[in-house]
């Protein structure tokens, strides 16, 4: 863990935010896993892994979900506190 | 390929992006791929190739480069035309 100069509390790990907010965006235009795995062409066992930070997952799959779920892979990125 | 909305050329992807940001970061930072990969604990060889965008990399090992070179991993996915 590492501190941010803004925010002194831990960082959270990059998989733990994306997986955070994937399944903020799937659930937010009503996906169920089904139906992202089908869309990014994964297994719905994965995006659940993905989904709670389990996996060590390539920027490729991460570019699928991102593009799946219709956000820049960038932004999904972002820490949880910021917008 | 996929057009952006405020850009009509076709999109670069994440690990190319990725791999840009990385170069300029380490040469701005005056650091070899040799000082890099060692705070990095990764090969010289494989961040040549994450430099050229030839590798699926993980979000882990993206993490561990962004914070060698001291950015945010968010940030070094941007588009190559924002700041």
């Amino acid at each position: 863990m590492q501190i941010d100069e803004q925010n002194p509390s831990p960082r959270v790990p990059a998989k733990i935010v994306f997986g955070a907010r994937l399944r903020h965006a799937r659930e937010g235009l009503g996906l169920s896993q089904e139906v992202l795995a089908e869309k990014a062409g994964l297994h719905r066992t994965y995006i659940g892994q993905v989904e709670r930070g389990e996996r060590n997952i390539s920027v490729d799959s991460m570019e699928r979900l991102a593009d799946a779920v219709s956000l820049p892979l960038w932004d999904m990125l972002k820490p949880l506190s910021a917008a």
